[in-house]
């Protein structure tokens, strides 16, 4: 099973796609695309867009996930991100794939064991789940990437033992920001 | 000149092409883009996203208008219409035109000659402008057809002219929507 991740955002737009076979997951691709500054905010779009219909093409998931978004800084700000999140939710459409959302809380609850984990513990669970040798970077890939790995663990009912397996180091944050998988 | 209006929603997209010739503005063609009631919302996009394309294509404007939106009723609202959007400016890029937007109280201006006009003014003036036997509808298709119309007038500079010519009507809203064109 392949899913695409895509954390959506009008400046930098991060994708991840993961592969579960067995109880491991593989990352197969992930970044993030930015189209040039100078680009008008209708050519960042398409880039956006032109870049993703390229990546789903290449890795050819069975679903994406993106985070569902309910809340905003602002009004502003909300408009924004939802031109950028259109265009990724029409890339999944055209490419014929479902599109699965997630609340952040969710994501976080099922990458990391906890709703309101800070962005550095998922980062770090991201890095560990995938067996990375370094936190994906840009941060936006690694947000792709939780929210790709949020609909492993959903879709193959695991999230409660991802849960139970890393509660742990929930307890002691501190030193767990700098755990080095063997 | 030919102007293609995008009045976007994502429920509903109005759209109207005007072309100018000489004085006069004549309609091109006009509508509305909805998908189906069962449809899920990526799957409207890809609906409103294939829509203008083929329409892009067909009326081959050399501009296309958009309102601008700074703000919605909420955030909430913000991020659906903002999904809408995004699709629609991404068409309009994919088909290489540049996009002009104009503020809500602009595009009153440039059609009614009052920034603060109600709607079924806005509908009227467009039947005026365009010579129609009919006030176009659904109103989407005219308020698409209204902001390619504040775009004609202000690329042309004929906003002053057409605010002189149509102020009377203004200050007799009550008998003004009763108007009909001889």
């Amino acid at each position: 099973m392949k899913i695409f991740g895509i954390d959506p955002g009008s400046e930098r737009t991060g994708y991840g796609c993961v592969e579960q076979s067995g109880s491991r997951h593989h990352l197969v691709l992930c970044g993030s695309l930015a189209a040039p500054a100078t680009a008008t905010f209708p050519e960042r779009l398409k880039h956006i867009h032109a870049g993703l219909v390229a990546l789903l093409a290449e890795s050819q998931p069975d679903c994406v996930a993106i985070e569902s978004i309910f809340h905003a800084r602002n009004v502003r700000s909300a408009l924004r991100l939802g031109h950028a999140r259109g265009v990724a939710l029409l890339a999944a459409s055209e490419a014929g794939l479902q599109v699965a959302e997630y609340a952040p809380a969710e994501i976080k609850r099922a990458v990391v064991g906890y709703g309101r984990a800070e962005k550095p513990q998922i980062q770090q669970m991201v890095k560990l789940l995938l067996g990375l040798d370094r936190v994906p970077s840009p941060h936006d890939a690694a947000d792709a990437l939780a929210v790709a790995i949020c609909h492993l663990h959903n879709s193959t009912g695991s999230v409660a033992e991802t849960v139970r397996r890393y509660r742990a180091p929930r307890t002691t944050v501190r030193s767990w920001r700098e755990y080095r998988p063997s």
